[in-house]
């Protein structure tokens, strides 16, 4: 029998819309990724009797309930109570979570208060899945049927609880596998790649192909059903070579994290350092690239020149550069990228000016115009944008950063600079 | 009576995670600010026997059911089919709509599909919402005492559909309003914030409090329902200032969007500059700051010294501290601060240098080893971290640019540095 799942989030800010519920986002890949069904995200406030409502129903349709939420110090973290009335269990001290609790509060320097020792109260007989993220411990039992996992909700929390603690429980249960592979590209729009597949996507079963946009990149996720991971494999492949062919120079790479990330790979295996001036961009380049851990063995630094002042001071961009093209021009950008270079002594450096908006700059270029370069040993390279007036400030600097990678990953790759 | 509203998502694509349910998000804020109680999200996939339950039981339970989804043209677009048959309503043939939808497709030069009528078929009597924004129109009837409104899962159709159609339609049916203030603060936990508050949060009830905790930060949102906004705000006003007095120089603000945001409103207002020298932040300082638009008015610049190189070269630390103290120590913080503000000219100058992991570094400091530093023209001080070794490299930068924030916001309003 294959199981069925429920997602069952608790929050009233998920009702209010504070956050979205990427819990049940990131619970449904990873579960779908077991080859297990989910069948229902359900999410109901910190109100007990709607909570006892939605487990009631859950635990009648699902066979797998996982809930996310209502396990914290506070008075309206009601989610074990509510699931062991149901489930006809007792909540039970542990010592061993409440030693946890202390030592965690110890570590970070904080006096703890008593309300967090209820986080220790858990339903007797349970699995205590240990929560080395935070405080609240998650657990998992079954009853009735029904196999209950309750994981803590601030998405630093549960996405490792799920991948370390829920994960391994789980695996024991499903049947078969499902495997996928994430072709990853810059620089072609989702609609452009769809109206180039649409035809073998609508043909295909398993493996299939599915097509995302995100932040001006787009990903096609291949997914293949089977017995065994190694037959997954088998029927993925030809389909992922097909789509690389395809799509040529545009496919940064499969399976991998980032544009950053590949770049911090492909500097560290060829040992070469790499540098940041960044105008419009405001540290987002520097920012993402250091996200990746281990950049501090490729990425030297970066300058966050947002005024004429520090371009010129810090990087040494000729003034009559900045009087005669303006900050958000092709020569200012190509300058700072070569004062980059020179003044963090690295091999390569990227820049970018524009302008992120809301409005204007003073030399009347519209929101959405944006210059990155590349400066190194065989010359400089810039590409001009025109992102377009309309995107959100944020997605405007977070394309712009993402072309002044794609420089340095066609650099990297032995690839011309493309359009 | 007051309406309780339950969101009903229909997609695969939910249910397998490939996205978020943003629709659900963006619905719920819209509708709290209407007044209207959103209790339950349920999302099913495009399975027509679940999708049939779903519905049933949202009509059973709410007085207003808004659906996302499920009406494109593609075969397993079944929202409409589904709820026309819940509340005993043929589909008809709408001209009107059909002939938006071969405009459309005119408009883009592509050839229209047959099965695009289908999105032309509505439920008999029901009030068309156009769909400007895409191809699929929405709708809404009351019908069995129940109010219907389907709208487009697309988010990038889902939202203005809901602002320039659904909003006008509900906002006859709403009663009252209800109004919120939120109260930020920083250094200080959730669950020590929330101990403080408790036997109070138990006896309200108009106003209510409730406490959040995101990334480091907490806030306290007061919310009030009342006949007019005035009346509403009469209520808020007395818990907001108890709030306020209570947390003292925790409080950064009320209604502000962020730490960042505080500080550069307070150097504009000062005429005051400010600038940046990162180490284990790498870039985030900056990112953040910048993101507050109009931030180039205050922030000057910021220097990503990711290496000690660039520590000695661009901002002058001398070597000497380096040696003696290691790169993350009280001294190399301070004088990252100093030399930025000497190298950016400006009058207040932060720094970061720290252990963000996932490894010690080479000197045996532990991940989550942290220092932040303030250098203005009345001196330097240095606050110590210690983040703990569990949360993950994201959550620990931010939170260690929050502390860097913390001392500008304080030195900014004359309070001292605290711990």
């Amino acid at each position: 029998m294959s199981h069925t799942v429920e997602i069952l989030s608790v929050g009233t800010e998920l009702l209010l819309g504070n956050i979205a519920n990427t819990d049940a986002q990131m619970l449904s890949q990873g579960l779908s990724e077991l080859g297990l069904n989910v069948f229902w995200h359900t999410v109901v406030g910190d109100n007990p009797q709607r909570a006892r409502e939605a487990v009631a129903l859950a635990k009648s349709r699902a066979d797998i309930i996982i809930t996310t939420g209502g396990l914290g110090p506070t008075c309206d973290d009601l989610t074990k109570n509510v699931l062991a009335e149901a489930f006809g269990k007792r909540l039970v001290f542990d010592e061993g979570s409440a030693q946890r609790i202390r030592s965690y509060f110890a570590r970070i320097n904080r006096t703890m208060t008593d309300n967090n020792l209820q986080q220790a109260m858990l339903p007797e007989g349970c699995t205590i899945l240990v929560n080395d993220w935070g405080t609240a411990p998650g657990c998992a039992f079954e009853a009735d049927g029904v196999h209950v996992i309750m994981l803590p909700g601030p998405p630093s929390e549960c996405r490792p609880m799920f991948q370390y603690r829920a994960r391994p429980y789980l695996l024991s249960l499903s049947e078969g596998v499902i495997a996928s592979h994430t072709v990853k590209l810059f620089g072609i729009g989702e609609s452009t790649m769809e109206a180039q597949l649409r035809d073998q996507m609508n043909t295909m079963s398993n493996p299939t192909l599915a097509p995302y946009a995100k932040e001006g990149e787009c990903e096609l996720r291949v997914t293949a059903k089977a017995a065994t991971d190694e037959e997954a494999q088998t029927l993925l492949q030809p389909t992922v070579t097909q789509v690389k062919k395809l799509f040529g120079d545009k496919v940064y790479g499969v399976d991998v994290p980032s544009l950053e990330y590949v770049i911090i790979q492909a500097l560290r295996d060829r040992g070469l350092t790499l540098g940041t001036a960044e105008s419009c961009t405001g540290g987002l380049m520097a920012k993402r690239l250091t996200d990746v851990p281990g950049a501090s063995a490729a990425f030297k630094g970066g300058i966050v020149s947002y005024t004429n002042e520090v371009k010129e001071q810090v990087l040494r961009v000729p003034e009559h550069l900045l009087t005669q093209f303006g900050a958000v021009s092709k020569e200012v950008a190509a300058a700072m990228a070569e004062g980059a270079r020179r003044t963090l002594g690295c091999d390569i450096a990227l820049s970018s000016t524009g302008v992120a908006g809301p409005d204007r700059d003073e030399d009347g270029n519209e929101v959405g115009t944006m210059f990155v370069a590349i400066a190194t040993r065989d010359g400089t390279h810039v590409r001009a944008l025109r992102l377009g007036t309309r995107p959100m400030r944020e997605r405007l600097r977070t394309q712009t950063a993402s072309h002044a990678f794609d420089l340095a990953r066609r650099y990297l790759s032995g690839l011309d600079y493309g359009e």
